[in-house]
């Protein structure tokens, strides 16, 4: 527990640090300089995480990282662009039902959940088919946790000439991305996944060259991308009334980003965080549902134990009561449930929760953790 | 000054409570049974607020107010829907400007700045146009300060059997509304206006009957009203990420509404800092552009002074030196700023703006504060 409160193990909402809540307590005018002065060096710092200082722009988008995703899909992509997504899992499954809603073509790589697209396999759908302007490209795939190989797919789309925008929500500020050495259009993400703010705004940084061209492209007055940053650059303000708490709160939030020293102190710490995580739950009996190579250190997709005395929501409650809260696992074909390592938390609050989650078992009287094709499998 | 940052006298964000920013001290996992509870609780009481309980259902949505305007056009105007809007603002042409991205047929009563539909006039243009299906009314509408005719006009409708969509963004949870007597099929309003809570969510409080039949209507994942309602009747949670401590934030700003003594009396207070505003700031020279008939106790449109000394942001800056900020105007015609009466404030806040204005004034060496039309009149 913090203040009272359970860890939130989940990809977010995430634990926060009180220093970043904190900044909350206070109110601002969104017409006002002091607030402005507030998005701007919010902007900038973001844009310098993903290396885009020369080249990208960051357009700030109120509402949740989803809201982010499409404004970035029905800004960027024209109206007679078609859009390629390589499909591994249920963000992956967002943007193509985004894509229907927009009425913009698309075509997708299917993939099963715990297999990755190549660079190789992007290039030839990308020389099949010459319509494709753009591929949507979902960075870490929190459905199961697997990282997908960004930066063979951006040489690919480098190599063809089409745009790519990634979907980096849950990997914004923990894994490096260099827009400008990778030749990204734009990557998208939110306040309140790896950066650590509260939830509430996304943002998409984007190719200012890209950017440009988009006048006219959006299906929506809220969501339309091109019309947030020409407002923002003639007035320094957001078109419509902003989040403004929220936007205080990634203030914050960036600020003890970069005295923990930066994307790769943040990296290296949920890296701590998730393998603490493993260990554990693997020395309980746990399997993890990807293998180790295709792990991101970001959430921990885990069988559930064949054991007819366990279930998830007994779990759940049980490590809710010991001060940890865990999340349902988003697989349609095999039974999971996930466990978060991101967020201001660290090894120490993972080696708890995996005692927790021991004693929930012992109590629920699960005398083994082995999930069932492991036992039919052994 | 409250603790040490400036009141904000503007249409939100507003000034809040202690008791209300300090309800974001702690995190909530967005798909914990405390977090759903929290959710419901929320829009149980915002349907009760305009009388909804039988006959509404509340849909909250991520973002700022004009997110949730665009949601609940996009999905409750059918494609083949026409929209007729009374327009005497900029929030009544930020609607049309939203009907032109969704591509809905509209049509529009054009009305001069000062000047209010009238439910005959609506029912004219009714009668005249078998087309339109709705009716979309800003009922205060923020760019002057102009209060609509709700009533009158929602009685048009249902004798005319269209629907009506009111956007109540700053009239909410102040002035009464009654969609179950008036048969308002939907109202608009967002979590930072006279709720009291932080801005970052906007909801949809909307008859239950009209939302069954809308969907596939909208246009947007995201704004997609009738998705959002569905999923969370399902499952209690939101579809995407909410604002989790936004939401916290305003089940603290409800809980004082009521403590308060609910609308009543939220709105008698902002009727008196609306009285203290205008009775001091025209004991000093201003002109309200508004005749006190049409005027709303949200905020107050003034005309600059004609003296040469005046400049709206000389005194903006001397304002808020001493702890208030003001709201630049928004009419094309006429030169104007406004005040807003509405936040966590007092007559006695209002007051001490007008000392600060007054100060300002003597500062600048301004003589006096009458505008320019009444010294050529006069």
């Amino acid at each position: 527990m913090s203040d009272g409160f359970p860890l939130l193990l989940t990809p977010g909402p995430l634990t926060t640090s009180e220093a970043t809540r904190r900044a909350m307590l206070r109110d601002w005018g969104s017409w006002d300089a002091a607030f402005n002065a507030l998005t701007a060096s919010v902007c900038k710092d973001l844009t310098a995480i993903v290396h885009g200082e020369a080249t990208h722009a960051c357009v700030p988008m109120q509402g949740s990282g989803t809201f982010a995703v499409e404004a970035a899909l029905g800004t960027l992509v024209p109206r007679d662009g078609k859009v390629l997504v390589p499909v591994n899992g249920a963000y992956c499954k967002r943007i193509v039902k985004i894509l229907e809603y927009l009425g913009r073509a698309h075509a997708m790589i299917e993939l099963a959940e715990d297999e990755i697209p190549t660079g190789e396999r992007v290039e030839r759908a990308l020389d099949a088919d010459p319509a494709i302007t753009h591929v949507a490209l979902v960075h870490c795939e929190t459905g199961t946790g697997i990282l997908n190989p960004l930066e063979e797919i951006a040489r690919a789309c480098v190599r063809a000439g089409r745009g790519l925008i990634v979907d980096a929500m849950s990997t914004f500020g923990a894994l490096d991305i260099d827009v400008a050495r990778e030749g990204i259009e734009a990557v998208v993400a939110a306040s309140g996944k790896c950066l650590e703010g509260v939830p509430g705004m996304g943002f998409v940084v984007v190719r200012a060259e890209a950017l440009e061209r988009c006048e006219g492209n959006a299906h929506s007055l809220a969501l339309d991308l091109h019309a947030q940053w020409t407002y923002m650059r003639a007035t320094g303000q957001w078109r419509f009334t902003p989040p403004t708490h929220v936007v205080a709160a990634l203030r914050a939030a960036l600020d003890q980003f970069a005295a923990e020293g930066g994307l790769a102190a943040r990296g290296a710490r949920y890296r701590r965080n998730c393998d603490a995580l493993v260990r554990g739950m693997t020395a309980l009996g746990f399997r993890p549902f990807l293998p180790a190579a295709l792990q991101a250190p970001i959430i921990v997709t885990f069988h559930v134990p064949a054991d007819a005395a366990f279930t998830f929501w007994a779990l759940y409650e049980k490590v809710r009561a010991r001060g940890f809260i865990l999340y349902p696992g988003k697989l349609t074909r095999v039974d999971t449930f996930r466990v978060g390592c991101i967020g201001a938390i660290g090894e120490d609050d993972l080696r708890g929760a995996v005692r927790a989650i021991a004693e929930a078992l012992e109590e629920m009287g699960v005398r083994s953790a082995a999930a069932a094709e492991v036992a039919v499998a052994g």
